[in-house]
């Protein structure tokens, strides 16, 4: 097997992991659960999001997290912003990079920011206008890669045409969501073939969800393909915690075992990762769903098994 | 991506997943629950172990089960047997194909069934004569195949040995087990390109457990190698379910969701295999590890979410 020696992964559980908790997280832990990610040895943490309070309670908080965190240099703390009033908050807070979002697929693109794409275009352009001009990197999110649930499959060809808009205004890299957590490696190698006719693999990061068990599938043919960037979240933060396909984000302890274990460096601990998922599912008092979780978990026991 | 049309999954639930319940199962249950799965398109179910009571008391009534299931002629109703003994019990009970098993290591080997590796070579050369004497076909399990609890990392050519010696007997197919899940893709790789140095992928199945969330793409690397024949139980059953490294085979109705969705045929209903999972997760009283029933327990729900 064709595998990078070294990858990077960006850390999202303090905002994508977190956002739709309903457990209130206090400052404090939030600040806490980020210094705990910072020691793992992680270089990209995303640590809140600067939308609007009324549509994210959970996240209002931002600025105050970014001030109280024990900032490191050697890690890029990110936000998401959805336009120039949150831009302008994270700017104010001292953020290292700032990531735009939409989705690939109208129906979803919908949902979540309530505008046609064609809409949504100009919105970004001028966050992203105005992150470069001070100063700032920005990451590009495209949501339902490989499916929408409310349009059904994405298109590879649309999400070329997505991450070009975003290419052409000034940002650095697109990060490909499997939102819904649907996709197999078949349709993840037919949209990175397509998306890599037009784009170099290290513009690219991979950001799948587990819902049906097959995000780490999904990475393995990602890898193969020479993509070097992936998304995740202690114990498999995020998704809808709530909702049918429950299962969020790859859990960042599940990726480092698999990437490990197959001889690709991260620079990151395992253990410590652990032991941050396990701080956070302390704080939010619900059982989170990663593999090394559980492991950690058990005790042992002797067991007849083929 | 080059993959095969057509793959058989073999169901091992009522036998390999559920040896270590701790819940007393009746045996008006597992026949019901047998009798369900025969309606999902499956064509190959392991359905009980005639290993002596004292090991593992819930399977102690083995004749029982196979006499009362309803057969039918299109599937084939399989058994573990240990010995000369559990053989006459699964030729008595008219059981169809029978399995031997032992370890690719020695440390599990001795654990599992308290021999050396080379010691029970005589004994299964034993049980494979009088099987195919009686007429049937005999499949073997090797355990342990990348890595054992008590040696650590499997040579690939130590599994090559092992199954040499067991097709010099005469059996039809050996069942690869990743026993303690903790394969990742390099390793399965490494592994079946040792193998089909000697072995005809035809001759081989994979039987993976899910402990690291590595099964899927386990799965996926075996069928980039040709491989069609997988073993699977409903709902993930199986492994040591109250101990470290809890999960259990990989859960069927996951592995169909991901074989369908990358047009994979295998004439498997997935929604009766979900419901059949559900039935078995009823009689259990635990919840079951498999996404898909996940899935099938939430409600919808929205969330943001990128």
């Amino acid at each position: 097997m064709q595998l990078p020696k070294q990858v990077q992964i960006k850390e999202v559980g303090p905002c994508d992991g977190l956002q739709n908790e309903k457990t209130f997280i206090k400052t404090s832990d939030k600040v806490e659960f980020i210094n705990r990610l910072s020691e793992t040895g992680l270089d990209y943490i995303e640590i809140t999001s600067f939308v609007h309070p009324k549509w994210i309670p959970q996240l209002a908080d931002a600025a105050d997290v970014l001030k109280e965190i024990k900032r490191k240099h050697s890690i890029t703390y990110a936000a998401l912003v959805p336009n120039i009033r949150g831009l302008e908050r994270a700017i104010e807070a001292e953020v290292d990079e700032v990531s735009v979002f939409m989705s690939a697929s109208e129906g979803h693109n919908k949902a979540n920011i309530n505008k046609s794409v064609a809409e949504t275009f100009p919105i970004l352009k001028e966050v992203v206008n105005e992150a470069l001009a001070a100063g700032k990197t920005v990451r590009g999110y495209i949501s339902t890669v490989i499916a929408c649930p409310y349009d059904g499959y994405t298109q590879p060809k649309q999400v070329v045409r997505v991450a070009e808009k975003l290419f052409e205004m000034g940002i650095s890299e697109v990060s490909l969501g499997d939102t819904i957590g649907v996709g197999v490696p078949t349709q993840v190698d037919a949209l990175l073939s397509e998306m890599l006719k037009s784009f170099k693999a290290e513009q690219l990061a991979m950001h799948f969800h587990d819902t049906r068990g097959t995000a780490l599938a999904n990475v393995v043919t990602s890898l193969s393909r020479g993509i070097t960037k992936f998304d995740s979240a202690v114990g498999g933060l995020g998704g809808c915690p709530y909702a049918k396909g429950a299962a969020g984000n790859v859990a960042t302890e599940d990726l480092l075992y698999l990437l490990h274990e197959m001889g690709i460096e991260t620079g990151i601990a395992l253990e410590g990762i652990q032991q941050t998922a396990l701080f956070i599912e302390g704080i939010l008092g619900r059982t989170l769903s990663s593999k090394q979780l559980a492991i950690v978990r058990k005790e042992e026991d002797s067991c007849q098994t083929l």
